[in-house]
């Protein structure tokens, strides 16, 4: 789109929407003729009947065929972020998920939340891609049974309770993707309006999820040992949230492990409130020993476990899971039926339990874990000569939740007005490379001081180049 | 891996197996040392490692870092029920989708919606599959773009230029499924205590999924030509629906397709109210001739066309489509990016493309419709002899909505109080015979007469025992 252009027909936007909002228009009141409104705000008649036609997109104005634009009565379409395409895009929770996923293969994604594509067991999906091939024909053609394959849910049963988890496969429910699982979850326990606690800091994807839902998200502050339980205790009395969503091992985005004493702090306050937990177990394949977790101690009574094989396995082959409450499990399998006609394709299903049977698994991942260890420290090092310090140095994984140099601290020092690290973020995206802004985030919106860095994303040299120039400016 | 190893690495799983079952390896006991067990069966140590890697992923024995392999603590429990649906569920629009998914082998599905697994084209999937574990890392590992396979979009785009619906790529959206597809258009367009049109009868995950949106649900009496237009409209009026949920060719349950002048007519009332209408195209492959579609008529300006491969492709590779107006576009990959973090797996939506561009997919359909229509003609004569008659007799597809003989027609004669199909669905199923009573295909619940027969799964004879014992009951 022509950028003048586009301008123009957001002032068109903007000004109905002001009168809108100012009551000067009302529902189901006309909108002023394109030709009249035009000459008034000094604009081409085709821009206003662009900005009409995305007003009525939005669902702010109606159009009637022969008859023009009419002011909306009821709620808008659910638009999560303006649908501003591209480098323009407002910095919002969904800004880096469109920005890594959409990005073109010039483009580094040293902000993005997974490993190279190389660094994934691609030898051992083949082989168990080879051998679906030689499946048959009900694994092929049918619809898989309405919790998922079985054999997969008995893998996992057994994971489960080397970690403390009794789980019987019956409790397992496969899920089309890590996102999915949490969202038939938030569909199962939520009403609009009800409160939802996250992490401040948490993983962008549960406020733009929460969103969907349309719930209150209220933030408890994260420290180096956990959420503070403190404001937690307090969050929990004053907002009365009826879920919290965290990761418990490894948290995104600041690689920190909650101690064990959070971890039964947060379950006893969940107890005296009522509070039912997602732990989000994403990132455990990448933990060097295993951490306390809610789900063990709690025998997943309040706390709902999920997780998926998207960081460690593939990303390609989507597939997540839920742990949970035998009866919670049977409704999700009915709204899961009711809104996907069942989880994961029987045949990644398939794919994935051939790839975690296979004999190299175990090694891949220590491997795996001694390369991010590597990579970790390596990239530490470079960051800081750059001024840019991590917050902690995590036990795994590969994030880095790093601060900004001095004088990009605040929220307007070094000549970038309102957000340091979304406007390093925006420069940084025309030099192609995609970084992660502190704000996106926080529901606070206190971590413009903050980018995270992925460690296995930053190999090519000039990541850090266009880091330094961006800061340079 | 080389063959011969693969060989000796399954004889030393083998022999550890057999210490299991013989109880010379108890659970909990250390397994022999990597290199004193490769002594003893003449391999690499290489070899035993790779065994033991191979019974741990198994679950059979468990590695302890530092300390070495251990026995298991016994089988896991065989969860047997996880196959078994429950009998005594209630006949509501999730009984057909939950008895048939978890049928076991032993149970005939004539109420299911999906064509029996050696009717679809499987060698064409597994050249498909082939090919896939031959492709880049990037296709195995990655998340894919934001809107889905660029080539399998291409290829939609071309196929619905020549219905006559002219979307460019960036107008389609790929799914985890066609059902996924409605939610995602109903997250979108819905609020809660809206009204949602259906026909009567329809679809029953139609119901299900709009229930999971707290929807008011309305029925339109669905005719031999079609909704009825006239209530159409008076429904527009009076309810004022936000959306239209139908199928156009090949209605779901009735076979039937709307006339040229209802589809006509639909639009006219649709514009004259500003309502969205979805149309799940999901039969199209089934049409001998293509019918009149509402999106080819509209230009995708009002309504939405959605649909998936599951009827004539594969079920298990889980893949569905939205082609909409661009800006609707724009924001639904931003709300599936939020509650799925993507559309269906990469990886599937390759084997999608490949299966559709192999040289022998249009014979495939060709002589899957020329099958279908044979059987259409005997299930119909068969059923006929059992005093179930057609509605009518469809143009293609799978479906046959039958009434009931006489003396089953109303809501409690011959015995049965309440509703008929419903309680003959419940002696069938005790039969291990799955049937699709009326009722759950009709909002108004008027359709006790009826049954929905899938006649590709009617071959077997113990369908027509069973019915016949049902009706003489």
């Amino acid at each position: 789109m022509d950028g003048r252009k586009g301008t123009r027909t957001g002032e068109v936007m903007d000004a109905i929407r002001r009168r809108m909002a100012g009551g000067t228009l009302s529902p189901g009141e006309r909108l002023p003729s394109i030709r009249r409104f035009a000459t008034a705000m000094g604009v081409s008649p085709s821009t206003v009947v662009e900005a009409y036609d995305r007003l009525a997109a939005e669902g702010v104005i109606r159009s009637r065929p022969g008859s023009g634009f009419y002011a909306s009565g009821g709620m808008p379409p659910l638009a999560l972020a303006d649908a501003e395409p591209r480098l323009d895009r407002a910095i919002d929770p969904l800004w880096v998920s469109r920005q890594s996923l959409d990005a073109g293969d010039d483009t580094l994604k040293p902000g993005c939340g997974w490993l190279p594509a190389d660094w994934m067991p691609n030898a051992a999906i083949r082989r168990a891609i080879r051998q679906l091939a030689r499946a048959g024909d009900a694994l092929l053609a049918d619809y898989g049974g309405t919790r998922g394959s079985p054999a997969l849910r008995r893998l996992l049963a057994r994971q489960f309770a080397d970690e403390g988890i009794d789980a019987g496969p019956d409790q397992i429910l496969l899920t089309g993707s890590g996102t999915q699982a949490i969202d038939l979850i938030c569909r199962f326990l939520l009403r609009p309006g009800d409160t939802v606690l996250v992490d401040d800091p948490c993983y962008f994807n549960f406020q733009a999820l929460l969103r969907a839902h349309r719930v209150r998200i209220v933030g408890v502050p994260y420290r180096s040992t956990g959420p503070d339980t403190v404001l937690f205790a307090e969050a929990l009395a004053r907002h009365r949230p009826r879920l919290y969503i965290t990761n418990s091992a490894l948290h995104n985005p600041t690689g920190a492990t909650p101690s064990p004493q959070t971890i039964h702090r947060l379950l006893t306050e969940a107890a005296a409130h009522d509070l039912t937990i997602v732990e989000d177990d994403i990132f455990a394949d990448f933990e060097p020993e295993p951490s306390p977790r809610l789900a063990a101690l709690d025998g997943l009574a309040r706390v709902i476990r999920i997780g998926s094989f998207s960081k460690t396995l593939s990303a390609s082959i989507r597939c997540g899971y839920i742990a949970a409450r035998p009866d919670w499990v049977e409704a999700l399998v009915d709204l899961q039926v009711a809104t996907a006609f069942g989880g994961p394709s029987p045949v990644a299903a398939d794919i994935v339990l051939t790839a975690l049977g296979d004999g190299s698994h175990r090694k891949h991942l220590e491997a795996l874990r001694r390369r991010l260890a590597r990579a970790r420290r390596e990239t530490a090092d470079r960051l800081h000569a750059l001024g840019l310090r991590p917050w902690l140095m995590p036990r795994g994984g590969f994030y880095l939740w790093c601060s900004l140099p001095d004088g990009f601290q605040g929220g307007s020092q070094g000549g970038f007005p309102g957000d340091a690290a979304a406007e390093l973020a925006r420069a940084a995206l025309h030099d192609k490379v995609v970084l992660a802004p502190g704000n996106v985030f926080s529901v606070s919106q206190t971590a413009s001081g903050f980018l995270r860095f992925n460690v296995a994303q930053m190999a090519d040299p000039r990541v850090y180049e266009v880091l330094a120039r961006a800061i340079a400016r």
